[in-house]
């Protein structure tokens, strides 16, 4: 039997990936040229189908790009002048800092400890934030923010954009994107695909606040938003994109449309309560996070008490599951369980009744 | 028959990939992390690969990147400060100068006509120039700059870096890496691969004059060379790479060396020499490029007299030959016909006896 990916990303594959990868070969589709009308088609497809899926307003438009990193840069370079505001928790929100510091911004912070999320009285955005940064589910901590507070911080703070790092998070995430200004994630995760593409969804406001940045300051070349925006309204890219990860997104979210969504996150929760049940009740493991608000039902951080992780995860290795090392520092005592769609509910199950025995 | 693609790219399919992907996907290579020995083990693979493949000398490293387009921008973010020259006789040498100008770089142009290449006598590269931008061949125009004619540059102008765009002539073309400070291409060209990687080989001197801007300028973020370095001493990436890519190039890149890369460069102008004496005899069609040691053997347009582009196009696919139209405002008068290594002597032949009696 094939080993089960619980890795939170490259991931275990949408079970129909190898299928709709085959019929693209059979139909040639990687040898069409990305200005062809096959491609501007396929383009408006995936566009119809993220719609659908996220429920996106009219008026959000959305681009690709080579990876959810070069969001964190491209949104920085098209968006902001000076002010950023960075929601820091984990190694992926502090990126999108450090990210605003290289490239000169005065970004401020509000940091929380590795493991902790963030309270709604907290958070104070400074007048004059160009952009707040949020990342909406922390791959690295196992920390999320639940969108109903992501909703409450635009009212509370209507002044800047609100940018959201749903990479791990995308499509379980239920985000009100009218209460935000953009969002973007890779496909590597909860899509189920090979990895090497980034998607953007963003709205009029970025995009006028973009034109009034547009020549004032670089705001990213070929992949600044008036450029993609540019290519994207005859469903075209500024360079050839990978054509083939469009490709298959484009099938799977119409996979995920005839699941349904609500069935998608239903069951995420319940396989989510099923792994945190059993971590609570177990000796040798303990969920890292504490506040139950901030868990993630995505990524499913976990600490193992008495021996190393590294045993753990060969011990589940030998048995065909695949789980995720603790991030960075975390290595020698975490894990990680990547809760995914790809993942069935016999799989979490077959999961938790190995764990529970070691 | 399925068709055949003499299209320049994203082009016909290296034979190979089809088997090596549903290898690839039999062992889940996508599903594994971007950073396990495994991804290392595959890039060090791919490293040896290319080494091999391109001759490089000893100090050369290899990166990543999304695309060709983000190697122009991210060479000049980190190898410029002010002043670079650019030769460009097409839209892509044209988009490498229109980078450096977004990037305020004062950059100095040799500008020829579409379709005409250089004379190395008319070349005067300013002193001060810290970067100097060939386009080995132009994908828009069918022109090369004969690989012997870039060596004389570096004799001439011992001073500037030497970036040398090799999108749609690698691997044939045969440069001699010492002469040169940085290539790159991207691998849905020559290497018959599904599009959505760029490869980009830097030499030593580059990486020293990439340390002296660090923290002096923006160079890149994720994306500097330094960062990229920085993460390939350990076979990594900054963030998570085209995986699928990167194990397809490895593969077809150890198939190219099984058949020789010297076998490569003789079949592609054997290929084209037929395809050029057609062109020349032809009352219907005729090489666009004039001069003959201009003519790219591996991007080859041709004009088409009497009749509108798109009509022969039809033509030929309804036969299932699909070649390229000409670029942008050539579109009407001109098709483009890419002869990489994916397409035999057999499908060349076949392609000329179907253009024959139009």
């Amino acid at each position: 039997m094939a080993p089960v990916y619980f890795t939170p990303g490259p991931a275990q594959l949408y079970p129909t990936v190898a299928g709709h990868l085959q019929t693209a070969l059979d139909k040639q589709v990687f040898s069409q040229s990305h200005r062809s009308q096959a491609f501007k088609d396929l383009y408006q497809r995936a566009d119809e189908g993220l719609r659908a899926l996220f429920q996106l307003p009219q008026d959000y438009a959305i681009y690709f790009t080579g990876s959810a990193t070069e969001i964190w840069e491209r949104s920085l370079q098209s968006l902001t002048a000076q002010h950023t505001f960075h929601l820091v928790n984990g190694s992926f929100s502090k990126k999108y800092l450090d990210h605003a510091k290289w490239l000169g911004r005065q970004a401020q912070v509000l940091q929380k400890p590795f493991g902790q999320g963030f309270s709604l009285a907290e958070i104070q955005v400074p007048t004059g934030t160009e952009l707040l940064t949020i990342t909406q589910n922390e791959t690295s901590s196992g920390v999320c923010m639940p969108v109903g507070d992501i909703h409450a911080l635009r009212s509370l703070f209507p002044e800047p954009l609100v940018s959201v790092d749903m990479v791990s998070g995308a499509p379980y995430a239920a985000l009100d994107f009218s209460q935000v200004d953009m969002a973007f994630f890779s496909v590597q995760k909860g899509f189920g695909l090979p990895a090497g593409l980034g998607v953007w969804l963003v709205n009029e406001r970025c995009r006028e606040v973009a034109a009034t940045l547009e020549g004032q300051q670089y705001t990213g070349g070929h992949y600044s938003i008036a450029s993609l925006h540019d290519q994207y309204q005859q469903f075209q890219t500024p360079c050839t994109p990978n054509v083939l990860d469009i490709y298959l997104l484009t099938h799977v979210v119409e996979d995920m449309l005839a699941k349904g969504i609500d069935t998608i996150r239903q069951e995420t929760e319940a396989k989510a309560q099923q792994v945190y049940a059993f971590l609570e009740e177990s000796a040798l493991f303990a969920p890292f996070v504490q506040e139950k608000a901030h868990r993630s039902p995505t990524v499913l951080v976990a600490e193992v008490m008495e021996k190393p992780a590294a045993e753990v995860i060969s011990h589940l290795k030998a048995q065909g599951l695949v789980v995720g090392s603790g991030y960075g520092a975390f290595k020698e005592k975490q894990i990680r369980i990547a809760n995914f769609p790809a993942v069935t509910e016999q799989e979490i199950d077959r999961l938790v009744q190995a764990m529970r025995p070691i």
